[in-house]
């Protein structure tokens, strides 16, 4: 497995001089409001850099993804979930454009969270999530996900405060369930900045083939900033666990974040220690009936 | 949009004399047995043109994707669905990964169609296929399909004789449905020849890597092959229908299936007319707000 340039310890060429997947992991006493979303911990190398180890690191993770989904073919239940949270323009879509777009588009499940539909209301919270959940050997991708009932639910008050820290501990649970199913659990926000935000939707308006993009709710959303920061902090300070950790990225420079994502996967995929499965079939005996086939 | 080199009629440069999507099209009176599968019909290009023919290709097919999307979001409910049907090794993977690979993963939706579950089995045929239709905006690829039941249902005898004759006229029934839900259906079968296929699965038997990929059912499949090609041709008798057309594409040499499936998703997209949508909210207003947030 080729590691040049994109795993930490392995190479002198790692543009990295911090292991995204400890540096960037939101642990006890974590601040948000710390964070400076311009930044790249643990990152010197630049943008330049960046856009070339993240068409090697594609590479890596394209190969390692095979293997996931090779193993899961004789009885591997092992798969991925990667929990995108994030505000709008944040680069959700380019992540999953640039970083998963890198892989077998068979060996991957992503599913976006909408606004619930009433009948999802009906249910408990995490009743549309479940059926969503990944299949092994994939690389599952929620974009959105089941936090949104305690982001928007909490700052738009759409629950009783009751029923919104009920949550909490539902969702520690759900995820528990998870990784006992084998999942491998990376959730990450992408923190944008409120001013590199403004600069990302002025944008938007701007472009005819961007106004798709653009929906008046943002703005409303982004009045609400602070209160979702809050929101975001009471998550991590809840649903941070050692099995189903949060990962905090700083987002204003998306080759980072986008590098920093695609570094969280192999990260993962490479503590597996994947190899190719032996074949449970006798391969002799089957090259003596393929050749009198 | 672009269109150098994929486009059949609007340019000088095209490697296509004929468009696949005519040319390769299953119309009354076709018999798959005239097929040379290691021909490339209307395409005089040779391999090296059609790598970058792909790559070309891809760049537009992607555009045409956005826009599809795009529309979605403000109501148009068009849809794609590319069926693929083929024997073992014939190279449906590869379309998935190079062809649909292509796109921004966010766009499509894969659904592999496995051997059926003892639940599956307790319904209709098609209980398990309705479920797993496109929704608005996506390209929508059905990796196997509800034809396995009038394919390998025939072949091996798997529902009585009736039941498989009663199954043809209820896929065109379904497929109307599809139709009539805003849905361009593109049926492919990718046609291998059998000296071909022997070479594919002697490659996957010769290398570790790849032993993931053989099942030693895919030689029994093998030995049945004229039975295949005679349930083949009849569902092209009785169900490429105008509005569900099927294409037979001569897959021995991988470049020309993934090059011609390309054009078939071109092609219909191009059909659509898509435009960037236009906003549905006062844009100077939205940019007012903004400046003061």
């Amino acid at each position: 497995m080729p590691s040049r340039g994109v795993t930490v310890g392995e190479s002198a060429e790692t543009p990295w001089d911090a292991d995204p997947s400890e540096n960037l992991r939101v642990r006890p006493g974590f601040r948000l409001a710390d964070v400076d979303t311009g930044s790249t911990p643990g990152y010197e190398g630049g943008k330049q850099r960046a856009v070339a180890a993240l068409a090697e690191g594609a590479a890596v993770f394209d190969s390692l993804q095979e293997k996931l989904f090779a193993n899961s073919r004789l009885g591997d239940e092992r798969k991925i979930l990667l929990v995108l949270q994030a505000m709008d323009t944040a680069g959700k879509g380019g992540i999953l454009r640039h970083v998963v777009g890198a892989v077998d588009p068979q060996g991957v499940q992503i599913t976006a969270f909408k606004k619930p539909t009433p009948e999802e209301l009906t249910h408990d919270f995490l009743w549309r999530v479940r059926p969503h959940t990944t299949d092994a050997g994939m690389i599952g991708v929620f974009d959105r996900s089941h936090y949104e009932d305690v982001l928007i639910g909490r700052v738009r008050e759409l629950a009783p405060a009751a029923e919104i820290e009920r949550r909490y501990d539902a969702i520690n649970a759900f995820e528990r369930e998870l990784v006992a199913d084998n999942t491998t659990i990376i959730k990450v926000m992408l923190h944008l900045g409120a001013d590199e935000q403004k600069k990302r939707l002025q944008d938007r308006l701007a472009r005819p083939e961007k106004h798709w993009k653009f929906n008046p709710g943002d703005i409303d959303e982004r009045l609400l900033l602070p209160k979702y920061h809050e929101a975001y902090q009471v998550v991590f300070d809840r649903t941070s666990t050692p099995d189903a950790p949060w990962f905090v990225i700083p987002a204003d420079k998306k080759w980072f974040a986008r590098l920093a994502v695609q570094q969280l996967l192999i990260h993962a995929l490479q503590g597996m220690s994947l190899s190719w499965p032996v074949a449970d079939f006798d391969i002799e005996h089957e090259k003596a009936r393929l050749a009198a086939s």
